[in-house]
């Protein structure tokens, strides 16, 4: 029940329709007795600059979650960014300190790793192929970074962004061996289709999937439903995949922590969300 | 539920904490199946100016409640108010229009008017005695004027700002029979407290409840406890009486309907509120 008193958390990002982090943090706020709420606040990105420093004069906010398509310029408008964040070149998450200074992090990455390694498969020592350079394939590649991996591919149709991900990775890990250039899935342990390719229904696959073993890892941040072509034909071959709602719900216990509001394990978040898929 | 599909009502204030209009809005929202809902937001002065466009830039807003300190400072920064906004010197409502101009209304002194006369005491031709010519003071006397009362006196230990109302309601309705300057409660049909006194238990009341005659109705805006101290003294004189929160239950389908959310009565607003009393 909102009140006075209820702590507002802003989902700022543009068009709302389909936002997805209220129909899970508002439950469980709401069941494990947290006065706080989830607000999408829709924001065309001409009015981001101007909007963000003023919603946080609010008296009554802690923080936002941040998502398409501010999560680039939210870097520039905080003051201060953690170093995944700033690998990443994206922030999806704000905190106002209680000065009301407000520090940008980052967890598209944090909550697919989180999801493989629960999976049982340890990322240090693995080769692991990242196609999509974007806000959340950027994040997952430094994400993956801090978790160890020996080698890095990193596949994206712009190399400008490609590159520019490469580079800011290798200044901060100087021991990865970090390539670009090439989609070929073969050999590598784990892959992630962080494209958007499989938001349509004729999309081509992201990768050439007769090319990969079954020991594979394959990983998906589409979430336009749960099992994308992608993901079904990874598992006809016999390999074993994370769904993109995954990284959606490892993530939320970091981003609880952050906003100090204790944790939950992804089942929890699970068991209470009302996200309804189509 | 809240989800990215809705809508918005901004409830604009500062401090929040005693806020009511979201326990009432919100459970009656969901009742309805209208995918809306009332965010508190605590805005200081000193931020409002600058906040109050940019908030309205968002794409899911489509109004605002607006409350103390800013109903005054509303006037100033809408695109349009109505004349009873006008009169009362004070919105505490806007409307976002399709073109995305703003437009201001007040409903407080509609909310205490309707609330009169469905105790069955029409107002046309009373003599009506307001104390207090604050922002709530002013918007009852403006639609009490509106209502066809034959005379208004007016009350405030500002003596400007009495004045002031006066001259606006005389120049509106110059008929009316408007004075000012008399906390005298002798003889008149309607006395509402406008004033803040009966916040606190040490608060005198406001006028000489022992020159009132049984007959008189008696309406009080404050809301600290549903009968305080002037409601009391008045009820054991054998008169009528209107609590602080009728007027809030009151104004609330005023509200709705210039949102465009139907409408309601103020049992039904009732049955569902959550607000507790001390």
């Amino acid at each position: 029940m909102i009140s006075g008193k209820t702590t507002l958390i802003a989902h700022l990002g543009y068009p709302t329709e389909a936002f997805k982090a209220p129909m899970i943090y508002n439950p469980w706020f709401e069941k494990s007795g947290i006065d706080a709420v989830v607000v999408p606040m829709g924001v065309k990105p001409e009015d981001y600059a101007s909007f963000l420093p003023l919603v946080f004069r609010m008296t009554n906010i802690r923080g936002a979650l941040v998502t398409m398509p501010h999560k680039i310029t939210t870097v520039g408008l905080v003051d201060e960014v953690t170093p995944t964040a700033r690998i990443a070149g994206a922030c999806n998450a704000i905190l106002k300190r209680p000065d009301g200074t407000l520090v940008g992090d980052q967890f598209d990455g944090a909550g697919f790793v989180r999801g493989v390694e629960r999976k049982g498969r340890p990322l240090k020592g693995a080769r692991a192929l990242v196609l999509g350079s974007g806000g959340v394939g950027s994040a997952i590649a430094a994400s993956m970074a801090a978790a160890g991996v020996a080698e890095l591919a990193l596949f994206d149709t712009s190399a400008a962004s490609v590159e520019a991900l490469a580079e800011r990775l290798r200044e901060h890990y100087p021991l990865l061996a970090v390539t670009t250039g090439s989609r070929d899935p073969a050999g590598f342990d784990v892959i992630v289709n962080a494209t958007p390719l499989g938001m349509k229904d004729t999309d081509p696959l992201p990768f050439d999937i007769e090319r990969i073993a079954p020991s594979t890892f394959v990983g998906e941040v589409v979430m336009k439903s749960e099992y994308t072509p992608l993901l079904r034909a990874a598992k006809d071959k016999g390999c074993a995949v994370q769904v993109g709602t995954d990284m959606l719900f490892e993530m939320i216990p970091a981003y609880l922590e952050f906003f100090g509001y204790g944790t939950a394990t992804p089942d929890e978040l699970r068991a209470v969300s009302q996200i309804k898929y189509a």
